[in-house]
């Protein structure tokens, strides 16, 4: 999996991350400008001086102060960190240390763990409104709060796994382009009775939009549309992560939470709401977070439309094997196989089954009971396991029969989203 | 499950039957004063003689002329018979005779297994399109053909087994109300060609129209709507079933055919195509033929919209077993089990788990390739079994990952319908 490193070879050959710390702290209009610099800078950067480069891995913790150490670097340029799995599986609650990254956009002073300060932040509500409104995020504070644990997705977690057929475009990540976040907020719904919000009834798109800005200037801006309906009494307007204000890297002062949905459906640094009838069809949205309704051979690449593909809203039902890991030599006799599993909260998770044979027989592992129906579900299972080489299947199923893909190459679409299969490992049993 | 009679105590009050072959030849407003006079009278029938209606079993060859007298009838005034296991497990294609039949509505004619005359049958295609057309039975029937192999099914087929937690109305459909049919016809997209058709691209949908009437004049006339884009290259307008002319009581001459929709949308007698941009919102579109897309505790009756509910258009994954049968008695020792299993066909059945102790273990059962993608899968698994009751499981599962419910319930609707539970037995081994 090659590491991308922060384009800035005039500056600081030696320290990229310093750069991006550096960067961090500039304006939007002045980052631009340096990244522009800096990717002309590198077509001609000597050969040796890149290699140079590759040998440095960056230090998570310097690119985002507060960061831990042991994040996996996929983008230094807008901040993108996986969770190794080894992390990932120590607690329950991941805490903001451990806690993926993935940004599209910059935000000036958002590399940082720190909060961004309430005031003078403020949110609009537009579009198939009554009379748009401005609320401040010091009112948002004093509204009724409402508490929800989730799991917080990157659409693109595990899709380095699609390229055991077609390679996809994007960032290769594993199993930890997640985490289970505890979110503190007002509910929508709550946000538009007390701001006095009167909806059309036209109106079954919300579309929000946050204050940062692309990389290029001449790029579409990032947002998302999100079906109203479905949407409007769960998403919260949320102020607090992990009992904290939101970190500012994770899209706080104030951001869109919608348990349940991929995480590029919750907007970070959310300055805007729009009421429309037609979800947007800005670039973000279409093509891009999307999947194919019929599946594709992988490797096809239809034009995306509205009618043959959908967005990445609900997550997709999924289990993760997070112990023992993937290579590991574990010793003969009892084996204890863990990991979580978890869905869009819709409906109860209602097992993960386990398979040592290659998908001929499934036991059910021992679920535990999440602390709400949008945080992830440990398992655990104990199987007898012979020396050689063994694959340890995972499946989890809910109560509606939604399930995962024996091959999740099935759901191939050409940016890699949604990946769900069956989880598998190989173990070495001595 | 009680069984509805023909109310024309008026007429004859010893056999019912005859009384609805009769209604079959009249036209059909005469047949519809016939209705609501009987039903007049049948308000005020003596107790002894509704009891004795009650002991006397319609004939469905007398109903229905052809059709098998083992068949289980419904009700005998549109003509709703229910095949039994026994019959459905005997043939990989399903025989006209045994045929499941659901009709919402009347055609005078109708009620036979004798196929009805092309001559003078047009189709109008109209709506969104350049210039409406009218296409002639016999025009089809000299464009090229295509034939496919399909589960038709009724999307109330098992709707009994929503009793287990609230009852639903409708007919109570075990497993039968289903087939294995093969069509033959004209694509859809090949007749838009043929004729000319040139659609507008703000059409949507596909809303057709069949020549059967309401029974009772004042009531909507049934029509559904399919998503266009879905059903261009699969739907097709069919001429022939099983071989032969389709017969009448199964929407001969001109049906359309939707491989891997719900029997509802395949309307029989069809008359007219309406290119759209939006779903009808015709009675039996909505809220008829709809269930909710969140989960509702069952008897819970919410206004059905379009956007807290989705209509009855791909099949849901489904298993059934047929042998042995609900509270079988079976020889200790190797017990075979089988059955069938199916899906939308937009992927393959990935495979069918059988589980003999509740759900803790599931072994894959040994599956048959179907004809095409769109029929159903037989299968077949041998499990030791001890002296005893038993329960045993079936549960399907595509190469998408969609699977049954282990409680079917959990997609109660107040209509009762797409029940797709796990299927479930309990036998004696002795």
């Amino acid at each position: 999996m090659p590491t991308k490193y922060l384009r800035s070879p005039n500056r600081d050959h030696q320290s990229p991350s310093t750069s991006a710390l550096d960067a961090a702290s500039l304006d939007r209009r002045a980052f631009v400008k340096l990244v522009g610099t800096a990717a002309i800078g590198w077509g001609v950067s000597p050969v040796h001086l890149r290699a140079a480069w590759a040998q440095r891995p960056i230090d998570p913790s310097r690119l985002i102060p507060g960061k831990d150490r042991r994040l996996i670097v996929h983008n230094s340029k807008t901040g993108v960190l996986e969770t190794p799995v080894e992390l990932l599986r120590q607690h329950r609650v991941t805490p903001k240390e451990t806690l993926f990254v993935r940004n599209n956009q910059f935000l000036p002073g958002s590399l940082t763990l720190d909060p961004l300060p309430l005031d003078n932040w403020t949110i609009e509500i537009m579009g198939l409104v009554k009379a748009p409104r401005i609320i401040s995020a010091t009112e948002l504070a004093q509204m009724e709060q409402t508490d929800v644990e989730m799991v917080l997705q990157c659409s693109g977690n595990g899709r380095s796994y699609y390229a055991r057929t077609v390679k996809t475009r994007g960032t290769q990540w594993k199993k930890g382009g997640m985490g289970n976040v505890r979110w503190r907020g007002v509910l929508l719904k709550t946000v538009f009775e007390r701001a006095e919000v009167t909806i059309h009834p036209s109106a079954r798109f919300l579309t929000a939009e946050g204050k940062d800005a692309p990389l290029v200037p001449t790029a579409p801006d990032f947002e998302h549309s999100v079906p109203l309906h479905d949407v409007i009494d769960k998403a919260i307007l949320a102020l607090e992560m992990n009992g904290e204000p939101i970190p500012a890297v994770h899209g706080g002062p104030v951001r869109l939470i919608i348990p349940g949905y991929y995480g590029t459906m919750n907007i970070k640094w959310l300055h805007r709401l729009r009421l429309e009838a037609h979800e947007t069809f800005n670039h973000h949205q279409i093509p891009r977070y999307r999947t194919y309704i019929r599946p594709v051979k992988p490797g096809t690449r239809l034009k995306r439309t509205f009618e043959n593909t959908a967005p990445n809203w609900h997550q997709r039902v999924k289990s993760i094997i997070w112990s023992p890991l993937e290579d590991d030599v574990v010793a003969a006799g009892p084996v204890t196989i863990s990991g979580v599993a978890w869905n869009d909260g819709m409906v109860e998770i209602e097992a993960v089954y386990v398979s040592t044979d290659r998908g001929r027989t499934w036991q059910r592992a021992r679920l535990q009971v999440p602390a709400s129906r949008y945080a992830w579900y440990p398992w655990t299972i104990t199987v007898p396991l012979r020396p050689g080489q063994h694959e340890i299947w995972s499946r989890a199923i809910d109560a509606l029969g939604r399930s995962q893909p024996l091959d999740g190459s099935i759901h191939w679409n050409p940016s890699g989203y949604e990946w769900y299969g069956v989880d598998k490992i190989r173990i070495t049993v001595s």
